[in-house]
């Protein structure tokens, strides 16, 4: 095949490795990562939401100007076809002459890989606004790419998991969305608090500090207050410009705690005078009350975060007749700001108990997510989904159910010629049952298959050699229990394994 | 909310569209290429294949000259972050004359977008050499990106769906492959022949035509006889050198025909005394008689393709005791050559019944795949499901089945306040069964209720007025049917809902 060699190696070798912040998912990894996947998609759609999916790519102009200054510089900019090695040089010269001076850059790049989910969807709703009934509510799990500085649980290709429905204002959306929180963490196992707030209150207290201008600072500030401490969070405050009474007023606001009835009266007490406030918890009240039916906001034990002991039950459900019982507590906390983005109602934060990590989910209500693309006043609210942090976190708890790692469940070594073929008539059958097997291809030595069997992690392999060939039997090895057992090869397909 | 306002729209509208020869998927799309997918990865999975993700971006240096030249300039490669519109430029700049000068190009583009699947698994396979258990059988279902100039059914972005397994020279892991094809085409209900052929027989006819570095022209112009026809291959194989005597041997291989039977012996007849050409056989053979353990390759009415009528079992199976069947037919086909690839043995292909389509699925066993990457002698052979043409055939043969399409099953209709919180209880229920369900988010007419039910096509709607709230009832009504039944609420969720 000497052609073929020439044709196909005159290649010089070249030195491995991945591009800086990706990475491989080896089997392991993609199946858990799926199990997350999976659930999370089975609950989206139990609550009535369609997939989408679009282009890795966009057209750059579709992208640039939405993320801010700093998000325009990691977006991925991909070169328009034949600009690095080919004749179109010298024309792709002049263009990147005309960028360095700040002009037109159609000619080097004009795509780009998507920032996230979310203008995607904007894009793809504006373009078929006429087409789609409303409410609109999809849900959208795709890799999203950004330049960014790796560093430890920071990556340049991570998923996003998004769903949101527009076209609709009513709050309905936003008890189905907690809803889903609730139930999708419920069905990992992973204990949650699901933080709410709104924006209206942060706009009221915006208000009561000197008006709805002071709204980013405001905002901007109470978003660090995790990470900086509120005596930090004051000192912003009042180097953004706020008087000292203001700034004394703000830290009342964030000092609001106790259960969650106890934090709406104080929360009441200090910007429920004010028209926007008293509609912000209007809003709240209304979620809260839909999963707690008979009473007012007060004297619920499920849900006041003071009383919840968070359990996961058997069933994975629980149903108390026509009322159904969410299991993570919904925690009222007016310190929640969601940073600087679109977002103009309810405002949504998921927690994980138990362990050390940022929020592993949230979202909130938007007025107008298309206008950007000439479609405009469509409200709409969403939720997102940060799975590689419910990764770690299901990692760290050990979360992950043991069924979900095993690939391979049956391994039929293979003894000789004969013997592999009637080892692979009855292989077919266990598949054919939906049992995963595999037959060792080569006839090798019996400890080069057992190595095979347990770095796989195979529960089960089955001999069969000559001997067996001649008696119409097979040695079945359950490798967990260390147990073998002969089985006649006809009842081989109604083994009891146990998987 | 005027310092949102102004944060977030400063842009200009803009216009908007979807890069050339990328397509976003809706719902009813993702659904039914999610039956595609999960169908096929439940098939490599029961084949003990282990499934593998590796980024959308590899570095530059590892796709780059793997594909010929025309393959080079199809990749997407994308731009260095910051290369745009940053103080970078003057830096780039430089590197720019000197890409012009056909220098390094490092300071444009380090990385691009991958081509296939093959080579980002050569990439991994030697990165984690040491660490891989061998035989290593993986599969990889991922997007690739390729600038080929859009066309209809030829697009920028479209899935691969591959399994290969390195390591191992056994004949065994070709016939787990084509059994890997008859199962999953049976699955999909999908009518196939699965054409086999081996390059060593190829490679023998190119012996008996004047030597072996014949084979890259033989091969290429056979490539062509599908589309171009006997006579102008015989032209092009004048043209490329080959003497009257030698286009006539060519042209008595192409011919030959008949039973998979008839075919063989006219072949060993033609190519039986070259020492390769007996190799080639002896492996055609093997994996033939597999399938056939009773009979040698005559005689057989489930896989001479004369014979066969390809039903699709009830069963979706047919298991004859310790003997599996496949109904996809193996079919000699010495005219398959697979292009200008790396094939050094077994080749195969797979084309639909009934409707006009090129290959549908394809592969075949190579000697080297990671020799490029510095690990020399890791010899494998793999299939490809061609998912985009798989598609359009189930579409154009209507071989989805009716539930793929299905989202939601169960709208409540939203006819007040008290009404949808009753509603949303019962709701509630039905997706803990497991039942998807939603409820209209406005208390709108019914019409505009009705008609969301219609255009998202859910079969079942739920009404609950005040009449039925006073009484503890609820109106379940089958709209496929026209029929409408009074259920009480507290047995809604035991309603036997025909899906």
């Amino acid at each position: 095949m000497g052609a073929w060699d020439r044709a196909f190696h005159i290649m010089a070798k070249v030195k491995v490795g991945l591009p800086q912040g990706t990475r491989d998912f080896s089997a392991e990894t993609v199946r858990k990562r799926n199990y997350i996947f999976i659930t999370i998609r089975t609950v989206f759609e139990l609550y009535g939401y369609q997939p989408l999916e679009t282009p890795a790519m966009e057209n750059l102009d579709t992208l640039m100007g939405k993320y801010g200054e700093e998000g325009d510089k990691l977006i991925f900019k991909i070169l328009n076809n034949g600009l690095d090695r080919t004749e179109k040089h010298l024309k792709a010269k002049e263009d990147f002459e005309k960028v360095l001076e700040g002009k037109n850059v159609d000619g080097i790049t004009e795509r780009a890989l998507r920032y996230d989910l979310t203008i995607p969807f904007a894009r793809y709703v504006a373009m078929n606004h006429g087409q789609l009934t409303y409410p609109f509510k999809r849900y959208q799990i795709q890799p999203v790419w950004r330049a960014d500085r790796p560093q430890k649980g920071r990556y340049r290709e991570f998923y996003q998991c998004d769903a949101d429905v527009v076209g609709s204002t009513s709050l309905l959306n936003e008890v189905e969305l907690v809803s889903i929180y609730a139930t999708a963490f419920e069905k990992l196992g992973v204990g949650v608090d699901i933080k709410i707030n709104n924006r209206k209150i942060l706009g009221a207290l915006a208000e009561l500090c000197g008006g709805a201008d002071k709204m980013v600072d405001i905002t901007v500030a109470i978003d660090k207050l995790d990470k900086i401490g509120i005596d930090k969070v004051k000192v912003e405050l009042l180097e953004r410009g706020l008087t000292e009474e203001q700034v004394s007023i703000i830290e009342q606001y964030l000092a609001i705690d106790g259960s969650n009835d106890q934090k709406r009266a104080k929360l009441a007490a200090l910007i429920g005078h004010i028209e926007i406030g008293k509609k912000g918890i209007e809003e709240l009240t209304y979620i809260y009350e839909f999963f707690n039916p008979e009473s007012s906001i007060v004297n619920s034990e499920t849900l006041d975060p003071t009383y919840v002991s968070l359990t996961i039950p058997d069933s994975r459900f629980t149903i108390d007749d026509s009322r159904f019982t969410i299991h993570a507590p919904l925690v009222f906390d007016f310190t929640l700001a969601r940073g600087l983005n679109y977002y103009t109602g309810t405002i949504l934060e998921v927690k994980a108990r138990n362990v050390q990590m940022g929020s592993i989910g949230g979202g909130g209500r938007y007025d107008d997510l298309t206008g950007l693309f000439g479609v405009p006043n469509l409200p709409g609210v969403g939720v997102s989904f940060g799975v590689d942090r419910i990764y770690d976190v299901m990692e760290e708890l050990k979360l992950f159910p043991e069924d979900v790692q095993v690939g391979t469940q049956v391994l039929f070594f293979n003894l000789g010629e004969a013997e592999s073929r009637a080892a692979f008539g009855l292989m077919q059958q266990l598949r054919n049952k939906g049992i995963r097997s595999e037959i060792y291809p080569e006839a090798a030595k019996f400890d080069k298959q057992f190595k095979y069997a347990d770095k796989k992690n195979i529960p089960y392999i089955i001999i069969l050699g000559a001997q067996e060939l001649e008696d119409g039997t097979c040695a079945v090895k359950d490798l967990k229990k260390g147990q073998q057992e002969t089985v006649s090869q006809a009842r081989l397909v109604n083994y009891p394994f146990k998987f």
